[in-house]
């Protein structure tokens, strides 16, 4: 077996462990619940002893780099300490990569899980091969991560990557960061519903009124549903979300000018209901899209090409990702391998 | 005398070239017309003459590291070529770069003039000792340019920094650029004059009417002299200005979480009058900001210590360029002294 890591991702219902080799193979998986309720001890308990076994498993065959966590929360990369975590109450100014070093003897490296994401799907998804990249996660709210010179792009406080509360509408709706009109207000999949309710709101007669009324989980997905069947009001919302993201991907392209976003995340499998209203915001709003867009911008051997060229004739490739809920799996992996090229 | 480059600030109404040395002393500096009209053959002896000038004046004291020229225009780096330039007329697909060097027999750097601003305010300027940064120049458009890592960073294509054409209104004033509401249409020169002939043409009778009848160059700077007057009318125009500034730097802060922004060009000189508001949109817009704000974010000392701190603690800067029109020069100079470092 070839050299591997384990990686790990912390979520606040999920905790996943998997051992990856440096080619990127996938060896073993394992997920367990998180039990937030029992505290962190308990959380760090049980992925410690995951871990181990997983160490165990596999150490004896081939050399273990070290394990990657992606915590969902603002990591201190110096000192491996959470410093925010809304889903992790109680992990603030405990030194968390430290004792698990401790109790486990290897490197451990944390990282926040949105910049996980962005590194697997750029060392093995959508952004394979690219060393500048952006990945939009959209979820219950909307996350980001960019790489770029092939590593993790932490800015100054690890705070980059906050895409969410980019800015889409100056006096639009009030976002919980205490902005109005946040990316995050008309792309989650928590925006999909709420902008659904507004529109039953509007007219208790329509689809989406009856669908509200006889699913008890009326979700996005459900949203999602009536959207491919045609139904108006479904589609006017994902045009909406599509719009938004335009709008932010376009102020993304014109400043950065990077070869490739992605958009992932639970609800980037709304894919082809928000795509086309993307693409048509960048053409309008962004001449360094026009300047540089793909002839078929949703055809995946565009990006493929895009990847070979360099200069001023590479395209602006947006795509959608490619490794799902696994991304920030992977990118945890990585995340000892680099250290290890970096040292 | 230390070693020293030549830098070369081509824009379309002068030609402003300056010997620099290594520690950044301006040593000799002339300006002359940029002959447009009479063509890009006789600009480009115009250059080479005066830069053959002062190469041969300082060249035996002491060794001249190279030639870098800022450009109006987006650059090919790898071939040096000008691949667009409004202001440059008939200087595309021609080997500027190659011809140059044929010329004077030294390394020439061809660069983007908002990217060699950004590069002299990181060298000696607002944002000196800063690794990473990005600069927004109000002028008559607005521009932008950014280093990370101590390098321009240029994008795929050599179209990064288009801060003005960032979408601030999504339905707002149409743009050049074919999108509506981008910033450049709220924080140029020229979009000061257009708020004020707006605010003139609903109230005949105001101090701006005044002014605009009176003074034949009713520019940016007479109605930030009523401002700062206390006119009611040409505040708000600031204020406007302010505000899109706030809504895009807030939108860079979340994405990107660089530790300063520089606002330089012109009409950065109106800053009194537009800063205020700058910071009072980061403060409701940015919760990147928000958590790492200086105490006073108009002090100059504040950028001092968030030069020192690095980590979590560290502070967003926000503050304006130093260097003036100057910039550009120093940031020419430095292009070999960079590539120097490199090779």
């Amino acid at each position: 077996m070839n050299k591997f890591s384990i990686g790990v991702d912390l979520g606040g219902t999920n905790l996943r462990i998997a051992a990856v080799d440096e080619q990127g193979n996938l060896v073993e998986k394992v997920t367990l619940g998180t039990k937030v309720s029992l505290g962190r001890d308990h959380v760090i308990g049980d992925m410690c002893d995951a871990i181990q076994r997983m160490s165990e498993k596999f150490g004896d065959s081939a050399p273990l780099l070290g394990i990657g966590i992606g915590v969902p929360g603002i990591i201190d990369m110096q000192t491996g300490m959470v410093r925010g975590s809304p889903n992790l109450p109680g992990w603030e100014d405990y030194p968390v990569r430290a004792e698990i070093e401790r109790r486990l003897k290897t490197v451990v490296i944390l990282e926040n899980d949105a910049n996980v994401a962005a590194l697997g799907e750029q060392w093995l998804g959508a952004a394979k091969d690219f060393s500048d990249m952006a990945i939009f996660t959209l979820g219950t709210g909307v996350g980001g991560g960019m790489v770029l010179g092939g590593a993790i792009w932490h800015g100054a406080n690890g705070m980059a990557g906050e895409f969410g509360h980019v800015t889409v509408e100056p006096e639009g709706q009030l976002c919980g960061c205490g902005n109005r009109g946040c990316l995050e207000q008309y792309a989650s999949a928590t925006a999909v519903v709420r902008m659904a309710r507004e529109a039953i709101a509007n007219d208790s007669a329509s689809a989406l009124a009856r669908t509200a009324s006889s699913d008890a989980e009326f979700s996005a997905k459900s949203i999602y549903n009536l959207a491919i069947q045609g139904d108006e009001d479904a589609r006017r919302i994902f045009r909406q979300v599509g719009r938004s993201l335009g709008i932010v991907l376009s102020a993304m392209v014109n400043s950065l000018n990077l070869p490739i976003y992605v958009i992932g995340g639970g609800a980037s499998s709304a894919w082809e209901a928000f795509s086309p209203s993307i693409f048509e915001e960048l053409r309008r709003r962004s001449y360094v899209y026009a300047a540089t867009a793909p002839h078929d911008p949703t055809a995946t051997n565009e990006g493929a090409s895009a990847r070979i060229e360099s200069g001023p004739g590479r395209k602006t490739v947006i795509t959608r990702a490619l490794l799902g809920s696994d991304a920030g799996l992977y990118g945890a992996a990585r995340l000892p391998m680099i250290e290890q090229v970096r040292r």
